[in-house]
């Protein structure tokens, strides 16, 4: 069944090449923004690839473009594969464009020696998955899993006031409803590994077992400004003081909590003035476990705890929740089909399951889905220093290529 | 010795009246910040006033206005009285305005009587007090003391970039050198309490022993920047966190020093993105105490307590001391005056240390001097909200009264 072993290191060098030079900046990362002019050209060059393959290509509403290499049985389910060609204003080369670009050697590879599969195979670049034009981040997966409604999509504006709407029209990538992709078997995204757990483990494929689930939590922490010089310690309502015994309770619960990560990573004091007492603070945590249930007990004891503190302080406290995100769980199928690969490639590899949220996330309710990662150089990501070594695009491409050929037979 | 009891209250009030009147905000605050048109309509009259009371009037070259009243001895150093004219933008009718007032008053006072005393009497205004224009604060009393030099008070620029000197000379008030105040024998000033012990603890008038010691104290903590998701918390170097303990360690240490205070007013974190970690963290703290020892022992210990937290967290921090000011102690001959005025006049009265700094700081170092408080309602000061009762104001003024006649006597 799995009758190639390796892709073609050279052409997959030579593809990514060309990608790295459409957005190409100053410090050789890339700004290649979603539905930007270069975007545009990206899509175009990667319209041009996909027919040179004889794939259906198909746009749908979103901008997503599809390109199809039929299977042998009639009107099956696809195995799909991809993900984005868009990036961060100052991003990397490699991000997402690495899974389109590997997917696309997959089925140029099957292609060189006339592969036929069961099922049909189905490349799909994703629209705006960065999230750094139009705001949320993985539109184009979001709109196809119904996740977002058309409407919704249409409506989000960039900076400028241009609707995703406007912008998909104006590249000339407003296709229609109709080529969503249905009837889908599974979907696989290989992708860099925007974090540094294969680089420190030195291990080069990442078995990812799902998204973990995660939450935004927005605490005000309302005292009573005063001037520091009179007003004694004991009549003081200062903000920052019960602020800071929580961002330390945030960190210490995660010793209680296995595998839990809080972060309180954004902080604004009023008035912030050095001899004033501050007034008010706001802070914002980020909490991600992979089991749900444990992340809202967190999230519950961390309230808890919190009003005690209030109390303590005499401040008042409001808590809101600015983000739910649960947990996804991927495929045992796909996840398998990933083990059993790098096993016979022999490559070295370890499974964990993703903090940052990818297309395969919500495209997981539509398929049995998983994902692929490589390892990303000091785990930095959306930054012109991204790097990910040949030798492991190449690794991480191989794995693609038994993947689909085993989930896309029998 | 002691031969007038009461000021003229209505008259007070009067004159209170048309100070209030010049740069009146939309909400009966005052925006009349040093050296501007609306000062010098303030210095207009008030110099109109003294010579209506026959006073020698000098102004020198910071601007300081004087009004020398003669006493019987001949060549005999002077009483001087008062504080300053001018506002915060956004600033009060009170503040350092009733001391000029009020001083005026006791003048008007003494006259109304015929009354001559030994010493001669002179009333102050002190340019530029609120450092709200030009910084720093207390230029006026800064260079008759020579805190500052000259070079350094007319350099300073005002944020259109307009220095002290040309806005001195623009207004008309930039006076004679000579004229600065010498052969003093004490300086008195009635201002409202900027802080609410008065108010609190419901007492009229405040003896002030000095103005506390304080520094301001900067730590920069240097963590490392990393996405909160794939960062495993073990391997994180999170900035806030450190931080935060040592915004806990700052207040705790309030419990082991008494009659300390301590502030972190000011904070500011980068990347400061809900989902990254924390990368760097400055915060400056306010640190205040009468004993300068105690103070600089705090700042020893807490400087000890950061390298230790540093450590345990593995961050980098620099500490650096942004500001030191020594407390200032004032004359017992003053306090002692005040505190017979208070019982003899019966007011309630309780004896502190100022938080904030004022002219009778500088002043301190030229002569004996010394300071009464008035009650300020709920503290509130450097906004238009201040308040001071009539019936406080005029406590205030009788005060005065009774140590003018003290001091400028026997």
């Amino acid at each position: 069944m799995i009758k190639l072993r390796n892709i073609d290191n050279k052409r997959l060098m030579d593809t990514f090449e060309i990608s790295s030079s459409i957005g190409r900046t100053e410090n050789n990362g890339l700004n290649r923004l979603a539905l930007s002019p270069e975007d545009q050209q990206m899509r175009d060059i990667f319209v041009k690839w996909l027919k040179e393959e004889n794939l259906e290509v198909r746009v749908d509403d979103f901008g997503n473009i599809y390109g199809k290499r039929e299977g042998k049985i009639k009107d099956a389910p696809s195995v799909a594969i991809g993900s984005h060609l868009d990036t961060q204003p100052c991003g990397g080369r490699f991000d997402g464009i690495f899974g389109v670009l590997a997917s696309l050697e997959v089925i140029r590879r099957l292609n060189d020696y006339g592969i036929e599969t069961d099922y049909p195979i189905e490349i799909i670049n994703f629209t705006n998955e960065e999230g750094a034009r139009f705001e949320p981040p993985m539109l184009g997966s979001g709109g196809v899993s119904n996740t977002f409604s058309k409407e919704f999509i249409y409506s989000s504006k960039d900076e400028n006031g241009i609707s995703f709407k406007q912008a998909l029209q104006s590249i000339g990538y407003m296709g229609e409803e109709k080529n969503r992709i249905k009837n889908i078997k599974n979907f696989v995204e290989l992708h860099i590994e925007q974090g540094p757990i294969l680089d420190k483990e030195d291990k080069s494929i990442g078995i990812i077992g799902g998204i973990i689930g995660m939450s935004w939590v927005h605490v005000k922490v309302i005292g009573e400004t005063n001037h520091a010089g009179p007003t004694p310690m004991s009549a003081r309502r200062d903000a920052l003081v019960p602020a800071s015994e929580m961002i330390l309770r945030i960190n210490e619960i995660t010793k209680q909590y296995k595998g839990l990560k809080t972060t309180v990573g954004k902080i604004s004091n009023k008035p912030n003035a050095v001899n004033v007492i501050p007034g008010e603070v706001d802070l914002t945590f980020d909490i991600r476990h992979k089991d749900d249930v444990e992340r809202k007990r967190a999230i519950e004891q961390l309230t808890k705890n919190f009003n005690e503190i209030a109390n303590e302080y005499n401040v008042e406290i409001e808590i809101t929740t600015e983000w739910n995100s649960d947990a996804v769980h991927f495929s045992t199928e796909v996840i398998d089909s990933i083990t059993e690969a790098t096993e016979r490639l022999n490559y070295s590899s370890m499974s964990f399951y993703s903090g940052p949220g990818h297309d395969a996330k919500y495209m997981n309710s539509l398929c049995n889905s998983g994902m692929i990662f490589v390892k990303s150089i000091g785990g930095i990501s959306h930054n012109e220093n991204e790097l990910t070594a040949d030798e492991d695009l190449i690794k991480g491409a191989n794995v693609l290529l038994h993947v689909v050929q085993k989930l896309a037979n029998k």
